[in-house]
């Protein structure tokens, strides 16, 4: 036997140590994702494009129930279409990546890798929409963007990323604030039910929110290291996009008027998310219902009679219930049994000759390292709530530690002091001014993370800030 | 009642009047596309989109149940890694766009936006394949492609399309070989089973094959209109790819070896295939298996009592046998029928005051206008059966037309008339070399479709264009 034979076990580097170590050992080491030759841009790789195909299937069935359709609009948009919203442009021209040449002829005209498609649809708004009956339009599309990011890091932020962005119309302001909305909802609902990643919503400040947009809303997770994530946004529009690129329909009374617009995204950013919420030590784990694969048998003394059919014979009657899958490589158990936990698989089972004259094998828990020995024949049973069981554990595990490491401040020096000290979000009042974003930014290095829909509790009288009088509860943190 | 109220019904071009128009008429008029600000590029619309799907969503199971996994490369590639393959970046770097600038700021290095992903699928190989164990390694990727093309058409020939491209890696040139076979015949079983198109599969000659490739396989559909369209190639590369571009692994003496390569791909264009096999004056015919809805239920006399509620009823019992939706609008019976039978959908299910009476419905074919009288209680049992039989009549169809337009030629004298006067393939000798190929193209304006693997009859003992001995059976025709 060569020394090919057996890949020694992965080493991670721990969470105390290094936290962002431990992530980029976690993203190379568990297969989700490599470096690829272009800065900036990285390969997804099967194990964890398996796990985006899983995430995408499902928010895309959400959408689709939800009226949704999709399409697909050019990669590409001309320099003088990204130009007709001014704050838009603004905000996204000195990032996007410029097309001059096609073949070896100079273009006439730029183009830009959409690093975002509303000026696209609403090109195409204006030549589809004509009377009230045309709306509301309810498009989603698929596509990668790209973003000249000066630093990036895999899933996280990179040049290019995989996403896919809703956009609107609507005839009137309440129809399209009721759908952004409902997006943000169906997104915290995506986190919780699938990801099991417990959210808080609420609205970004101004300063915070997108370019070209009246009003950003945002789904915030807190990571293992106590920095926030924007996880997905949904932003309402008004009419100024509409305005911009003369969209008007006819409405009940013959009147032209201008459309509401949407527009909503979320990210292989996601991927990230999942990593720093669940992962521990030991490598990846992985909710189960975005785990490619939920329950990995490995057989123990497999050289022994039977134990290979009896383990096939398991394997086909669990595929009916979960995503099931067997290594019968001659790697040692103990290589496969850290391979899998790296791997972050939900249930691991095990089956020995012992346990196959016993009708039992043992399953073991990633999230809780637990084992259990359970008949045989009742496994088609059992998996499938020990799956869900998995779920909620992880979500409430996550939720315990979001609550136990969020503070409240409710003046400046407290409020340093956290920052410095405690890692987690900070709930504190503010007065409305971008001037106190700033100081904040500069004194605690913390930002804006949102003005949460639920928890508006008046902690404080005055703005954290400057004393004045306070408008918002805001909850303030580091952020990837 | 406004005038937007209804529609027009919307015309069509008679494809005898004018074949070209009549297709774009189906593109616009069906929704499937749209033209967008940028040249050549296409939005693929709603419609459009859901048939893309599901073609989508029935070749990813077909690939994944032959083991391939799914992954994702960056959308761009630095010029050098573009030139490691002499043959290939001679073939594509004439059509890519050139990334220049990120920002404001000029890059060292260009990117151009792929073309096709050889070049990074290998820079990738490299660093993943070590030993034999890693071997085959079976990837695919769905993303879209830029090519900077002269004319374009919707679905044909767009500078930006949708596709697949599968790249895989395997110890033996043998087992390469074979996978280039096997997926140039997953694509004809993916015609026949869901796209209801017979393909000729055949070899490339050397003219016709892809940069870079030891051997290229095509599957060839014809038009209506007797022009040929290539539907899928696969590829086999032998070692060149991995010598250029140093990807080696240890094969099971423990010695060097350079891995044997393979890719094949199929796109958007499918879509044009589909349109150009079935269509007809009244617009588009979708195979069952593709369409987006496959019954229409159209309510006549709809305000009568229990007229729309029995539609509901019969709405509910049908999903969940088929893609059915019903049509409750105001528009008249005589627009919707119009107005689906363009849209191509398979079966319109009709329901009025005395049908229900009678406890009967009305299925009307789009494939042969037939009628058929069906009671209610059957519906769930009668509509995938007839679904399954209009999918095969019109797979018939179009093998009847391509076999009746199908031609022999043993002399470049019969060659050029049939070529001038009857559109479709062509079959005749060929002696092997390039030059007649190009004559060909120069005084029939055909050029080789394959080499089939079926059909390989020895027509004639010399080449139809020069007279040497004839080495293989060309099929020859005009293309898209």
């Amino acid at each position: 036997v060569s020394n090919n034979n057996k890949k020694m076990v992965k080493e991670i580097t721990s969470m105390d140590v290094d936290f962002a170590q431990w992530y980029t050992d976690i993203v190379k080491k568990a297969d989700l994702a490599a470096y690829s030759n272009v800065k900036g841009f990285m390969i997804i790789r099967p194990y964890g494009y398996a796990m985006w195909e899983l995430m995408q299937g499902a928010l895309d069935k959400m959408f689709k129930d939800l009226g949704h359709e999709n399409i697909c609009m050019p990669m590409l948009i001309p320099e003088s279409l990204l130009n007709k919203e001014k704050e838009h442009v603004e905000g996204f021209a000195p990032e996007v990546a410029w097309v001059t040449f096609g073949g070896s002829e100079k273009l006439e005209e730029r183009f830009c890798i959409r690093p975002t498609s509303e000026t696209l649809f609403c090109d195409h708004f204006k030549d589809v929409v004509h009377s009230w009956r045309d709306l509301p339009l309810l498009y989603n599309q698929w596509v990668s963007v790209v973003r000249w990011e000066k630093t990036t890091r895999p899933f996280l932020r990179t040049r290019e990323f995989l996403w896919q962005e809703g956009h609107t119309l609507h005839a009137t302001k309440e129809e399209a604030e009721t759908e952004t909305i409902q997006m943000l909802e169906t997104y915290a609902k995506f986190c919780k039910d699938y990801l099991a990643i417990p959210v808080v919503q609420g609205r970004k400040t101004d300063k915070e929110k997108f370019a070209g947009a009246e009003a950003t809303y945002t789904i915030e997770a807190l990571m293992h290291d106590g920095k926030a994530l924007q996880s997905g946004t949904s932003h309402y529009f008004g009419d100024g996009f509409s305005r911009a690129f003369d969209v008007t329909f006819a409405d009940k009374e013959n009147k032209l008027s201008y459309p509401h617009q949407t527009s909503w995204g979320c990210t292989t950013r996601l991927i990230g998310a999942v990593i720093m919420t669940h992962g521990d030590d030991n490598g990846l784990v992985i909710p189960p219902h975005i785990a490619p694969t939920q329950v990995m048998i490995v057989p123990v003394a497999q050289h022994k009679p039977g134990v290979l059919e009896k383990a096939e014979e398991v394997l086909n009657t669990l595929k009916g219930c979960c995503r099931v899958k067997m290594d019968a490589s001659d790697n040692s158990p103990g290589w496969k049994f850290a391979e899998y936990e790296m791997k972050g698989v939900p249930i691991r089972l095990e089956l020995g000759p012992r346990d196959i004259e016993n009708g039992v094998c043992i399953l073991s828990r990633r999230d809780t390292a637990e084992k259990i020995t359970v008949e045989l024949e009742k496994l088609p049973e059992i998996i499938p709530a020990l799956l869900q069981e998995i779920h909620e554990n992880l979500y409430n595990r996550a939720l315990e530690r979001r609550i136990s490491m969020t503070y409240t401040a409710t003046n400046m020096e407290e409020l340093k002091e956290i920052a410095a000290t405690k890692p987690g979000f900070i709930r504190a009042m503010w007065c409305g001014e971008e001037e106190c974003e700033l100081k904040l930014k500069e004194e605690a290095d913390i930002s804006s993370r949102c003005m949460p829909f639920e928890d508006q509790e008046q902690v404080s009288e005055t703005c954290v800030c400057c004393g004045k009088p306070a408008k918002k509860l805001v909850y303030w943190g580091k952020a990837y």
